[in-house]
């Protein structure tokens, strides 16, 4: 089989099928991570950019480093601090870096939907590494193939999405992905931090973190970002933790053997103690390298898909 | 035949053989650079440093992925934001990259002549990527490799350069090149933007944008840099657009084909309308692929220039 | 042999045996450094990635290329100007990039030991690229490469070390290093920036630069941090050139073939004047050269700790 769409924007555009598909050519990538010698030749001869319109040292080098084990010839551009600022437009930029021979062109960007308005424009494939509060399917894909290696399949399983679901792309493209594998979502957070829409989706929104843990196989923490503390948005630091910070306590209402997933970076103390980040039923350093390979495997997908080629 | 010199300087130092020689290597390294692979060995074991003392993604990124294209080792500065600003000289950055094994420093510098005096200090080859008001060759370059390419030749070519020509870099390295290879230039802009000396070189100097582009069979927009109306040197944007401005009704003065150029990126609405960019006439997209052809070009014959091999 | 630790933090750890073989494997590094074609395989497969909380132009570059050269997936992380910088870790920075597949981890940090720190929480190997001020082992060793390479040991040689002793990791790393391998170290500088518990270490302390200079077979000038002036920390510059500066004619109390050295870049004028920066004497160039071969060299042996081959 093969990807129908040239670009990955989101994961509420693909089917069930092309995510198995994509976490199962991960299996392979993540054989090749763990290898003593990372390098492959499967992106030879293609060109890779990150487009960055916001800072993420984390998702940016995951990327790159994925397109350098797999011989691409990979650049960064980061928009934050280059002249591209200079009020040149997204499409404009993007039709130049096409121009370069582009293959793959990386967006992360504040304005939601801005993935889909570059993919329209260029012949690159276009992955979206974040857009505004719509999506971040790449974390997403990284997320549920942790979830599967440890636990055989989503089919069923009881996963509690806890923190600022509100401004949360991870959360979106997790809702997204994970009801399409047959999982079961809840939600919990501060009250002016879920979406008012979100129960139409089939997601359960409980008000106390409790609620949301009972009997779960998954608990995912969702970084809190402490500038939109101080827009007033959610209450102090202390309180957040006291009310919806993932301590041991807590968890013991999920199941005995629950994973714990964060996106990362924790603010340790806030969203989880020292003492549940550092724990084994973390799988926080687990989800770093499942996201290289994650990647490895879109970027594969989307440069091979006019090849009969198969990595399986 | 080979390149004369271990630099490239800028146009007013070749000859009309050596600019031919560069662009036909080019067309060879365009075939590379559309084919499925882009990956050539011809700069494996080189090495190729931009140092970039003004910020430019686009030159850089062109010459970073035309440097990766042909497997060299390629790495960036930018002075900007390094260390390199605390008052080391340029000769002493310079030399210190020429000893870690630079075959290729690719200089980008506010000063008019820092390429000169780089390339008299160190033994790998200087690029010009830009000095001051002085010259940005390999602009030039692919605007003339764009121009042949649609026209066959640039002899009895009428060219028109439109804009700020007394800043411009581009227009001077171009009307050094164009003149040499059989072109007729003529300028227009602000007559606060013409330098006073240019018609003794051959150039045809009009005060309005019309008499400029009468028959005219490529037309060239330069950039408008938005600072420089700051301090007085042009009227408003508004009255650039409308006594400069690029559209259709004053194109309709020049050749039925003639070519638009623009060394982007465009302020849309100031030097062009956007109906003229996105315009079938507009060979601004194609300009970008020809600047990594060029620029591939001339890595490749300035790292072979003591080596019998030839690639056409 | 093998290198001990997978580490390598400071020359305080090494023993003289594992200097020498590290400088032993930077010649072959050397040749092939000079060679034409400088790629080789040797870290094929391998990550190497710099995390920089100082700003070092020179010595990230300078791994950089080492990594390229023997083609290494590289990359670079600077945290002053990455969103890193919003209160992650060192260590859980330091985490997420040994779980994507992190080899070597180069770190150079303002706080005196946070190499170690980091080397006992990752996998990867780390290498201090500079610590607050306690050591900065690969500056030393090139140092001592440059000397060996042209005195042919340091076994007996008189070593004088000028300047900002206090605040230099340079100076620390080479005192460990070179009493290591049987050199005698006198240090000069001003009396504010000379370290009280030197004199314990063996190494000769002197009020004046004239004293440490007699009989030297080798000078090495440390480079001011402008900065510190402004602190107080040192009298103007004018005096600290009058005082300390490393003038041709205190050059004289040196011995006739004495070799001059600088970690760079130099202050012209402050602590050399031009004319014996850009002597015959003076090896700074050929240091910056030298400092790839070791990082070379470095690379290599960390990353084959655990395997048969060995490039002598």
């Amino acid at each position: 089989m093969a990807l129908k769409s040239k670009d990955l924007l989101g994961l509420k555009d693909l089917t069930a099928e092309e995510i198995h598909y994509i976490l199962n050519t991960a299996k392979t990538m993540k054989v090749i991570l763990l290898s003593k010698n990372k390098k492959t030749p499967h992106l030879q001869g293609k060109s890779i950019i990150t487009l960055f319109y916001e800072n993420s040292t984390r998702t940016r080098l995951s990327f790159e480093l994925a397109s350098k084990y797999m011989s691409a010839s990979a650049a960064n551009i980061s928009v934050a601090s280059s002249s591209v600022a200079k009020g040149e437009t997204l499409i404009d930029t993007g039709k130049t870096i096409d121009m370069m021979g582009a293959d793959v062109i990386i967006l992360r960007h504040s304005m939601s939907g801005a993935p889909h308005l570059l993919a329209r424009n260029v012949n690159a494939s276009v992955i979206n590494a974040g857009d505004g509060m719509n999506e971040h399917p790449t974390q997403a894909l990284l997320d549920m193939f942790t979830i599967i290696e440890k636990k055989g399949s989503l089919e069923g399983l009881k996963v509690a999405i806890i923190g600022d679901i509100y401004h949360s792309r991870v959360a979106r493209s997790n809702i997204w992905g994970m009801t399409k594998l047959g999982a079961e979502v809840s939600v919990a957070g501060p009250s002016t931090l879920i979406p008012p829409e979100l129960e139409r989706t089939g997601v359960k929104v409980f008000n106390t973190v409790q609620e949301a843990l009972i009997d779960a196989d998954v608990v995912m923490g969702l970084r809190i970002q402490l500038e939109r503390q101080k827009k007033g948005l959610f209450p102090s630091i202390r309180e957040y933790s006291r009310f919806f910070g993932l301590d041991e306590k807590r968890l013991k209402l999920a199941k005995e053997d629950a994973l714990i997933l964060h996106p990362g970076p924790v603010n340790r103390g806030v969203e989880l103690p020292s003492s549940v980040v550092d724990s084994d039923k973390s799988l926080i350093n687990e989800q770093v390298t499942n996201g290289v390979a994650v990647r490895m495997a879109l970027l594969y997908l989307l440069t091979r898909r006019d090849s009969d080629e198969s990595i399986n």
